[in-house]
C-alpha cells in the first residue's frame, strides 16, 4: 500500500486539500487531479530527458486525460501533444495548443480527420498504413508547410504486459510490417510524394511497463531498419519516435517507472549509432500519457450499502462504478483505496468495493483492507488520473463525474458534472 | 450466419431501408434500429405472456437501450419500464411514461435517487439491501400512495453464462441472502414500516440465457421462500418478479430465446402453487431488455485501412470501435457482420474487424467471413441494439453515433450524432 497524507482530523489530504471537504463541496463521485503532481512529472521529463539531450522531444498522450486545462499544463511544461482523433485535435486547438506541436496517431484516421489535421497544420502524422498515405496525398499542399510523416512500424516485440494493451506484436492492428518488400514499397512511396516529407519512424511497444527491455529490443530493430533503408533507399531517418508505455503505481507489485531508466539507455544507443555513422543526431520523441497524470488523480465516492455475506465477503457499494472506471472490468485492473474520512484508522477488515451498475461484473476492487466502514463514508480510490475521465460512459444513465483540480491546498472545478438534461440533449 | 435481406443492388436491407443509402444520408458510424422488429417482440410478449395470463406483467429493462422514443414504443406495446438510476427515471418521465408503471432497480440507489423516485411516484422499488430500507423510510409518506416494495433475493443459482453477467450466485453484490435470520429480519422490518407496502420478491438469474433451467431452479427457491415466510411471518407474497435474461442471437451457437419456453413453465408452477394453497394468484413480472431490442439494431461503419499481414491475418479497420461497442473487449462478445454494399457477394475471405481506437484490444470481430473487402465499403454489424448506445463512451474523443429508427422503408433520426462542441461543453 502506498503512503498518503492524513490531516489532524484523520482525513486524507490530496494536493494539499482535505478530501472530505472536497467531497462535501463538489459531491460524489468526483475525479480530483493534483496539478502539483502533474507539474512534478513534467519537471522530471525536462530534467532527465529534455535538458540532458538537446535532440530530445516529448509529447503528452492526451488520450490518457484530455481537458483544455490539461493541454495548457503540458504545453507550459514544454511538451507537445499526441492526439488520436479529430475530437482530440479540436479540443487541443480550443485550448490554444500550437498545431505544429501535435503528433497525430491512429490505425484508421478517417478522411475527414486527415483533412482537418492537414488544414490545421498538425506537426507530425504517424502514418500507420498504406491506405492512410493515399488519404494524405489528397491533402498534400493544402497546408502552408509540407506534411511531415513518421511511419509506425511493428517491431514484433513482446511487451510482457496484459495482451489487450500490448501493441508491438507482429500480429497487430497497428503499424507497418517489417517485411522488406512491403516496407520498402511504402517508404519509397512516401519519399516520392509531393508535399509530404518523411522524417523517420515510430514504434510503441505496449502500456504500463515497468522494465525497459521491450523498448530496448524494439529500438535495436528500429536502428537496424534505419541502416537498411539508408543502404537500400538512401533514406536517412531524422526523427525517431519511441512511443510511451511507462508504468505507474496502481497497486502492490507495481512501481512508478523511473523515466531515466528508459530514456538514458535508449538515448545512448541512438546517439552512439548516429555518431558512429557520422550522421547528425535525430530528433527523438517519447510519448508519455499515463505516467504523467495517472497517479495525479483520485476518485472520491460515497459509500452506500455495506453488505456482509457471512462466510463469503463484504460488499461495500459506492455511488459510481464501471461507467466512471471501466478498467477493472476491461483489464482486471487493480486499485488501492482508503476511507478518506477515516484515513488513519487501522485497516482490520477486508472488503470488495462494488459499483452501482446493474451488472454483476461492476466490482471496482477485490480484497481491499479498510478501516471500520459504514454507509456515508467517503472512499478515495488512487491512481485514477489516466483512462478514467477519458473512458467514462453513461452506462445505466449515470452522470459522468466532474473533474476538480487541486494544487497546494487550492481547488477549482475544471469539468462540471453531467446533468440529467445533458443525458437526453441529443434526442430529437 | 443469420439470414438477411438483400435488394437488387446487392445492398443489405434493414427495416425495409437500403443500408448503403442510410450510411450516405446519416454518415457512419451510425446505429440503426428497426422499430418493426421491436414491435414484433413486444407483440410476442403480449401474445405468449400478457394475454394468456391475466396476472402477467412485463417491464422493459431500459438499461439495454433507452431513448424517449424507445420509452414510448414499449409503453404503447403495453409494457412498463424497469429503470436503474435517476437518469433513467428522468428520461422516462421526459418521455411521458407513467411513473406508476416504473420498477426501480439497483444495488446502491443513492439517497437522491430514492427521494426522486418516491416523489415522482415510481410504482415499484426492488429493494436490494437493508440500507436501502433505511433510505426508503425517510421518504415514506412523501408520495400520494404508499411506496410499494419487492425484495430482491439471491437465489444462489448458477446461470451457466459468462461470469460477469451472472447475477444469481450466493456471492453476489445483488440482493438479500436467503439465510433465514437475516432474511426474516429484513422482511419483518418492511412489514412494520409505515407508508411502505411489501408486495413480494424479485430475482434475476443472469443475462443472455438460452435455457430456462436457471429460471426454473430460482423459481423453486422463490416459491419455497413464499411458503416459509407465510408460515413464519404471516406474509403472503402478492407479486413475484422473475427478472429477465432471455438470450438473443449474436453469432453461431446462439439462438433467440423462445419466450414461451421460459414463461409457460414458470407460470404453470406459480399458478399451480398459489391454486394449491387457495391463495389469489400473484402478479408475475418479467423484465426483458436485450431480448426486445438487441436484434433490432445494427451498426453501420465505413471501412478504412485494410491491412494484410501475410501468414497471420487481414485487419479491416472501421470508423468506430470500442467506444460505440465495448462488448467485445468487455465480455469477449461475438458478432456477425456483412458488407452492406456487397451483401450478396460470396464470402471467400476471413478477416478481423479492428476499431479505430489507439488500443490493441479494440478488435470488434475475429474471423469474419466477408466478400471482397475494400476501403470505403460499408460494414453492417448485427445485433447491436442492446448495450451499445447505452454503453457508448467518448474514449479517444470519438463522437458517439446517432440513432436512426427505420420502419417498413422509412427512416428518421432519433438521436443526433455528438459534435466536437459537445465533447468540451462541460469544461469550464
Amino acid at each position: 500500500m502506498r503512503e498518503y497524507e492524513v490531516n489532524e482530523k484523520g482525513h486524507l489530504v490530496f494536493g494539499g486539500c482535505d478530501t472530505v471537504r472536497l467531497a462535501e463541496k463538489y459531491a460524489t463521485p468526483v475525479y480530483v487531479m493534483d496539478e502539483g503532481l502533474i507539474r512534478k512529472r513534467l519537471e522530471e521529463i525536462r530534467t532527465v530527458f529534455l535538458q540532458p539531450y538537446p535532440n530530445a522531444r516529448a509529447v503528452y498522450a492526451s488520450k490518457a486525460f484530455q481537458t483544455k486545462e490539461m493541454c495548457r499544463l503540458v504545453t507550459e511544461g514544454g511538451l507537445g501533444l499526441d492526439v488520436v482523433s479529430g475530437g482530440e485535435i479540436y479540443a487541443a486547438l480550443a485550448a490554444g495548443v500550437d498545431p505544429s506541436c501535435m503528433v497525430f496517431h491512429g490505425n484508421n484516421k478517417t478522411p475527414e480527420e486527415i483533412r482537418m489535421a492537414a488544414e490545421a497544420g498538425v506537426g507530425r502524422f504517424i502514418v500507420d498504413n498504406a491506405y492512410e498515405l493515399e488519404l494524405l496525398e489528397k491533402q498534400a499542399g493544402r497546408g502552408k508547410a509540407p506534411i511531415r510523416v513518421l511511419l509506425r512500424i511493428t517491431p514484433g516485440v513482446d511487451s510482457h504486459t496484459h495482451k489487450f494493451i500490448s501493441t508491438g506484436n507482429i500480429d497487430s492492428k497497428f503499424g507497418i510490417s517489417l517485411e522488406k518488400e512491403e516496407r520498402d514499397r511504402i517508404i519509397k512511396r512516401v519519399m516520392d510524394m509531393e508535399g509530404v516529407e518523411l522524417m523517420g519512424f515510430h514504434f510503441h511497444v505496449g502500456s504500463q511497463l515497468h522494465e525497459n527491455d521491450s523498448h530496448l529490443a524494439a529500438l535495436d530493430i528500429l536502428l537496424g531498419l534505419v541502416d537498411e533503408v539508408k543502404e537500400s533507399l538512401g533514406f536517412e531517418a531524422r526523427e525517431l519516435n519511441l512511443g510511451g508505455g511507462f508504468g505507474i503505481y496502481y497497486a502492490k507489485g507495481d512501481q512508478t517507472a523511473r523515466l531515466k531508466d528508459f530514456v538514458d539507455p535508449m538515448m545512448e544507443k541512438i546517439n552512439r549509432f548516429y555518431h558512429e555513422r557520422s550522421l547528425p543526431l535525430p530528433l527523438v520523441f517519447i510519448e508519455p500519457g499515463r505516467w504523467i497524470c495517472g497517479e495525479a488523480g483520485i476518485t472520491l465516492y460515497t459509500v452506500g450499502s455495506v453488505k456482509n455475506i457471512p462466510g463469503i465477503k463484504t460488499y461495500v457499494a459506492v455511488d459510481g462504478g464501471m461507467p466512471d472506471n471501466p478498467r477493472p472490468i476491461l483489464y482486471q485492473a487493480k486499485y488501492e483505496a482508503v476511507l478518506a474520512n477515516k484515513a488513519a484508522a487501522p485497516k482490520k477488515q477486508i472488503v470488495s468495493v462494488a459499483g452501482k451498475c446493474c451488472e454483476s461484473g461492476d466490482i471496482l476492487i477485490e480484497d481491499l483492507p479498510v478501516g471500520p466502514v459504514e454507509s456515508g463514508d467517503i472512499l478515495a480510490v488512487f491512481s485514477t488520473g489516466a483512462y478514467h475521465h477519458s473512458m467514462a460512459s453513461n452506462y445505466n444513465r449515470l452522470l459522468r463525474p466532474p473533474v476538480v483540480m487541486v494544487d497546494e491546498g487550492k481547488d477549482h472545478l475544471s469539468v462540471r458534472r453531467e446533468t440529467y438534461e445533458d443525458l437526453i440533449a441529443r434526442e430529437l
